[in-house]
């Protein structure tokens, strides 16, 4: 059965909903304006349950997801959302077994849901060229458990990758029109590439140098979520939503022919 | 190295970027206007290549993703879509080792989806009540080989699902509400459930129902994606897109609380 | 030529664009933390003028459009937004020498929205039970000059509409449901009916109640408007925008058949 | 009381919903093939009432609205939606009274609409470079009875616009970035401009060019509308969408500032 332990993280909710991302240490507590939890009586205890604080306010405990992990995830950089993850998942077919190739790793959004895709057995190069962003992000996916997945690098990729034949590839970076060519030398034939990017300019920009290379199937797209009040009787769209993210650019590498094919 | 197999599915595209899933076999071929590509010449080959018709027309040939399959997958009733699946797979939690129930199979959409993220440890337990469904399901999850992450019941659910302390459940039926209850006692504490549902009355219908049993932090929402024209020069949306596939509740169990505690 | 007098409004904008709605007096003056200008110095001067403060900062002196007062409006309740009312404006087909009711005033917001559009020689019945919000109305009208476009009633609907023979009626009322019966008797025969609600509920009880009257060609829609950030080499969407503010629904009334027609 | 007469267009609705707009000639007729509505039947008959045709198939006679005339515009080019139009009318205050440019007229459908939202006093100069497309244009004017509001001009504007001072323009044409210069110096001081483009590039070109001249509070947005099934126990939007027309532009002319001012 799986019980909570020292070291395990919950996701703590409150009677209104108000979620908070905690780690279990031993003496340590988790303290609301409504009274305190202890952790030591937490441990052993099954996720799911309902808890009580010292006052006598009740709270949820709940075994963190993915999503909850993003949620709270400790940024110094915009992040991706799931509602991107979640698809690029799919259309770059991520697996157990893969290898793949992320640049930049940023505060490691998309680092911590490539290797969730990737687990058990893929492989993730992240490629992230300042210092403070790569320790953020190693500290993110520390959090999930994943860490076996990814294997970061410090640096820039100014003379490319180091991986080839690598079957999927995702560039979040300034200017990923520079990165192409490195980026199409990194791929497998029939490998599969995802370029995030927040602006129309760059969009066009991408899909300019993509003509230089044989890829095939190049798609641009964006995803919007919009999330509706819980309210059974008054059933409603929220009144505000995330407008923008980003831009996703999704292509396929084709072998080049050589001379004499 | 990933070659060209009898047996194989293979995805190939025109110069048009017109798509075909085929299946490779031993003396089959495929056949365009633009003239046939044998199977038997393809067959050793690596994916991502070129080849052309004995007409001489380009063709392209690449290894299907799971999108792909999704696309392309026989159908009899309303599917899920990518954009969709993506997005419950990270919400649910999907990953390999987990054991999931989903009610019915339909088409087999989105089996094949949660198939696909539960790889290669995780079981799937696939409920529909229509013989005609069930094997039109089987059949496509077949294609992508992802078959023994699948066990089909070809039953109803008005008596319960078999399974108790699944991780997740994804519910896609007529009336789910009739079936809240079954779905509470088959999630374990802290358990993740979506349900789908085309309609807003539905919605309403669900969300009272949920209120009768103790579940925490339900969501409710949707999401659209926005396909772009990718000529650089002249980026622009295209004129139109889906504008609904459904709802998507998610939702989370918490333990009932026994007398004395 | 138009120029700036005692009693008009200004739209004022700072270099940020930053925008104030104010009302020239003869002695008052517009006052901000980068310094004063008075309005016996605008009094003559046309619209769209550069003015400096007694600071020197830089403002831009604009006649308001409609869209300015709507955005200025005072409101104690939610009010609609250009982008619905625009597109309810063509759908009732709101122009001069027209006669429409509305229910209820609110702020005033749809109120003069449709004054502006049936302005010179149309008419519009304005009723609200709430005498505040009347005030209020009557008030955010008589900023745009508009007010004899407008009668204002100050009563509930629960007997009916005076008016017969109307051309258009907008209801924007909590349970409008309540008052298609009355609403249908207002109306000419091909006479054009807009409901305001905001929740998915209150659509479907609008559109059952309207199966008990012959209307025709009825319509559910909702209206999103996304902005843009306006930086040419970085174009992209704004990061969030309205999600909702409310399901328009349009129908149309057809002459009931009397006996032996 | 508004009846029917010779030359009156009606809106004619099947029990379907299907619906026709039609032109009312003496001896002409509406034939379907559920049977034949004679025009001289009729006429004398108010809006809004039930026919039946010679096989007694029942259709209903609408008066037709400004949105009815725009769906059913005859066209040889893209045209603009009341979603648009109608927001578009709003921020450029477009009233009675108004002197308006727009270019180009293309099929008329903006044309028409500004031509609406001006009645009865306003004055809209409409320049189409292309003879095919103006006559088209006047032929759809000329429908709603509003071509004394229209002044045609059958040029293109390489030279500029003849009129000055005009409170709003509205430029739809290829190349919107080189006309800039002309609108600006047609348009009064506070005047309001909007810029019509598909592309996000032409956005981008708009937008450089426009930081070339003393226009203030500019702004760019998208408008979409998305429809619903009218059937209240299965509330649910339409499966499809029109994803894109164009973007909108929006700015307002300062006054240039003349030495020693």
């Amino acid at each position: 059965m799986d019980t909570i332990k020292e070291g395990s993280y919950l996701l703590i909710s409150s009677k209104k909903s108000d979620t908070y991302l905690v780690k279990v240490t031993e003496n340590g507590d988790f303290s609301t304006h409504e009274g305190k939890i202890l952790f030591k009586d937490l441990i052993g205890k099954p996720y799911g349950c309902k808890v009580k604080t010292h006052l006598g306010a009740e709270y949820i405990i709940l075994k963190p997801t993915i999503t909850d992990f993003l949620k709270f995830i400790k940024r110094k950089t915009q992040v991706l959302y799931p509602k991107d993850l979640g698809f690029i998942i799919l259309k770059l077919n991520l697996h157990s077994g893969l290898r793949m190739i992320e640049c930049g790793s940023g505060s490691g959004s998309a680092t911590t849901a490539f290797a969730f895709a990737l687990y058990p057995e893929g492989k993730l190069y992240s490629y992230e060229a300042r210092p403070e962003f790569i320790n953020l992000a190693k500290e993110n996916v520390k959090r999930t458990g994943l860490e076996q997945i990814v294997e970061f690098k410090n640096r820039d990729i100014e003379e490319g990758f180091d991986e080839k034949e690598v079957d999927a590839l995702f560039l979040d970076v300034k200017y990923p029109e520079k990165f192409i060519y490195h980026a199409y030398n990194a791929l497998k034939p029939s490998g599969n590439m995802c370029v995030f990017v927040p602006t129309a300019n760059q969009v066009s920009d991408v899909l300019k140098e993509l003509e230089n290379y044989p890829f095939a199937l190049t798609e641009v797209l964006e995803i919007m979520l919009r999330t509706y009040k819980t309210v059974p009787e008054r059933l409603r769209p929220d009144d505000t939503m995330i407008a923008h993210t980003g831009y996703l650019i999704f292509t396929r590498k084709i072998e080049e022919q050589k001379n004499g094919e």
